[in-house]
């Protein structure tokens, strides 16, 4: 059953490449760093969109779009936001090419030069807050929850396909509110639908926690996020929740009349999760024979596959096999009937293996004849012949409990993967062996944090929001700490 | 009931500018030429989004996402296509940004220049093109039928809102085929999928046809397109569907393997339809009180409205409004209940018919009493006091009747302004006096095409795909004409 793939515990990296490229997932494009999103891929990116932006909705946010470019004055506004961002993008300089005098093909016409730079947006604060200003008034106009599907680029110089890409796709939540209060109230429920989704629809266990100082968004008080494992023992940041406090609204001077007349600053948040998520899918749950997908977020969960012998299907078989699609298909499960004459059983069972179809129907002659038929499971690699009887109910109770098995077994391998480190000796030795999540003291200053990831190349990738506070002593400065943090290395 | 719209007849580009602030679709960015859409905005695309969408898939395509940038040389690649996308690009030549040395802030870091620009996409013909190269190797991998949702760049001097933007959101439809029959199919299926949306959906009556040279997609061998009348008598091309022939392929060099073994060019085609609907939806139908949204497509189809006395809601109101709430709701209808006591009735009813709702329901104390309430429809601006029993039936027949209407109107508006003119005084008569689309004859050339955009400002919309067939002479030049086209000023 070999597709070629390298194995997760030889070659990790490679084996994830591979992957993502033999599924049809994605692949490099000609313009260094963006990827092309393929079909297959695509439709789990729509799974995954879909999925979300109802919570949004249901969480009272609503959609809208703006500009794709910022001037470049207003990424200055804001102070760390620009040191943040400005390294790393896309910077229109011109508006028109026209043919070259020379001969030489088409060039850039010098005469078109913009009286002020562009930049393609690596996240949308600053046009955003610029427009609210004139969005909000008064307490009435708020809060204001607003929410933009769109691509955005940051010019990564190392790049991965979904994980770390020049474009990629993303959802930008942007909202204003009067209290603090309130807003660190939004900024944490929408950690909580992140990590709601990752656990629910992606069946990714994901920890909840706020960052460090050095790990916070570029203009932020304090960011929330959620981070997963993957199986290779490195963490995964799958979504971030932005508590912005009151410094976009004074970069951009947005101001509310208050219900009692006086005139103060709006409070900010801002969070998005990206195509990344579909980067995490593949690594927390897939194995060496391809990906393996949650039932909830897979394009097609169940495929039926006839075993024909020689050309053509038998009617008898044609008329089993499209009374169990039409069947399946009034429980609202998608499915796929793959009687293509041009590829045998055994290819197919291979393909489908390898783009990670949860539940698999093979149907032979023999099965027409004694009403069976051949169910098989992708998480499990398990099949067992059943009578096709009511199949359509067994189905759909096999989908919630590869559902909640894949969840299970993430959650498993997270929680053997989670170790505590109480010196820095120990520390090392489990960053080396085992990988995983580290808990350990930290003496809370930057420096200690920035000394351990020079050593050990690993991050704190949160503070838990639940964390148990306890004495102890930072693992490398002996310092006193109220709480072990939570330290990996991550993508 | 003034909303401070000026009137259509008096300024009706005043009119269409006021009316997308006003009723909160969509206003301009601080970045030129890019507009932000609004939630209300955004929510009807949503709908144009979701309902085209579901046809794409219903006749087998698939999404997918392609890059935004191209790379320079791309574009040069197909010649007429460059001519007639380089004039008006936007092109990124940095990829990051500095610290001025000498203080002056925040500029382009001119060591960071990429070795070739890159275009943000106006099209992605040549993008997508280059990597179906890669994609097709046999017959076996034809027809590929890929959509992608996007937003795209061409550098316009003169914007208006939805209607002409630099950027703008759409879809674009890139397939591949096998022979050139098949090809031109596609192109008449998809210029057909457009024509039903337009018609069912947006109740918006639209002519099929086929574009002259002149206005033909650059890099198309022909561009079938959808052309809709605005209530000012100006034509709005809606959406267009291209046949491209081979040119792309062999601009690519995409061949594939027959059945039989050779090895050919591949057939392409290309289609699209944008933001640019929206303005076409608010200027087919919306009238001077503000807009009239088709119930497909209207972001909330029924809001109730209760008639208060006082503060606050009596208990009885309060249990009536939620019933019918609740039956509408078990209907498929989307409704809003405007309970805020912050507003009064007439506020609100000034606030929907602004808004084009299809349906208000008011409920006084009266109603409580007699079990009765006031409907009102936003098309004909009538409304009557019915039984408030089975009220949820009334409404879902009145949704229909409403949508039936709209297209009625429409399509009566567009016969009523439709003429046939047989000489050029005939024709300039009635472009000056009456507008709309004329049907008159042509000799078939661009040159003649040229004069009569020249001399009156219209061009040839369309060649009529069911166009009846009849000799006759140019009203320009004379010659003899096969057939007559349809002619109009056009945005």
């Amino acid at each position: 059953m070999s597709k070629g793939l390298p194995k997760r515990s030889e070659d990790y990296a490679g084996w994830y490449n591979e992957l993502v490229k033999k599924a049809d997932l994605a692949e490099n494009s000609p313009v260094r760093g963006c990827m092309v999103i393929k079909p297959y891929g695509y439709s789990i990116w729509e799974k995954i969109q879909s999925g979300l932006d109802k919570m949004f909705k249901d969480t009272g946010h609503t959609n809208a779009y703006f500009p794709l470019f910022i001037p470049k004055s207003y990424l200055s506004k804001e102070a760390d936001h620009v040191e943040g961002f400005a390294k790393e993008c896309a910077v229109v300089t011109h508006y028109r090419l026209k043919n070259d005098e020379n001969g030489k093909g088409i060039v850039v016409d010098p005469e078109a030069r913009l009286e002020e730079e562009l930049i393609v947006r690596p996240t949308s604060e600053t046009v955003i807050w610029s427009t609210y200003k004139n969005w909000i008034q008064s307490y009435r106009d708020l809060p204001l929850l607003i929410n933009q599907w769109a691509n955005v680029v940051r010019w990564e110089m190392r790049t991965r396909l979904f994980l770390r890409t020049a474009e990629f796709l993303w959802q930008e939540g942007h909202t204003a509110h009067a209290t603090r209060e309130e807003a660190v109230e939004e900024t944490i429920r929408m950690m909580n639908v992140y990590a709601e989704f990752a656990e629910q629809h992606m069946a990714m266990p994901v920890l909840k926690g706020v960052k460090t100082e050095s790990e916070r968004f570029a203009g932020a008080v304090d960011t929330y996020c959620i981070e997963a494992l993957m199986q290779d023992g490195r963490a995964l940041q799958a979504g971030t929740s932005h508590f912005l406090g009151q410094n976009f609204a004074k970069a951009f001077d947005v101001k509310f009349a208050t219900q009692e007349g006086s005139l103060e600053y709006v409070w900010g948040t801002s969070w998005g999760a990206s195509t990344r998520l579909v980067g995490g899918l593949i690594m927390a749950h897939s194995d060496d024979n391809g990906l393996v997908l949650p039932p909830r977020l897979a394009p097609i969960q169940v495929v039926i596959v006839p075993i024909m012998k020689g050309k053509g299907m038998e009617p008898e078989m044609l008329e089993m096999a499209n009374k169990i699609l039409n069947a399946l298909r009034e429980k609202g499960i998608t499915v796929k009937f793959d009687d293509r004459d041009t590829h045998k059983p055994g290819w197919k069972f291979a393909e489908y293996e390898l783009k990670g179809v949860p539940v698999r129907l093979a149907l032979g002659p023999r099965d027409v004849e004694q009403g069976t038929i051949e169910i098989a499971r992708r998480d499990t690699l398990t099949k067992e012949t059943v009578s096709a009887e009511g199949i359509e109910k067994r189905v759909k109770d096999l989908l919630d409990e590869i559902q909640n098995n894949i969840y299970q077994k993430a959650l498993k391998f997270r929680e053997d993967s989670t170790h505590e480190a109480n010196s820095l000796e120990e520390f090392t030795e489990i960053l080396e062996n085992k990988g995983g999540f580290v808990k350990a003291h930290w003496d809370g200053t930057a420096e200690t944090e920035a000394k351990i990831k020079e050593m050990t190349k690993a991050t704190i990738r949160c503070i838990p929001i639940d964390n148990t506070l306890e004495e102890g002593k930072c693992i490398l400065t002996g310092k006193p700490s109220k709480q072990k943090v939570i330290f990996a290395k991550a993508y």
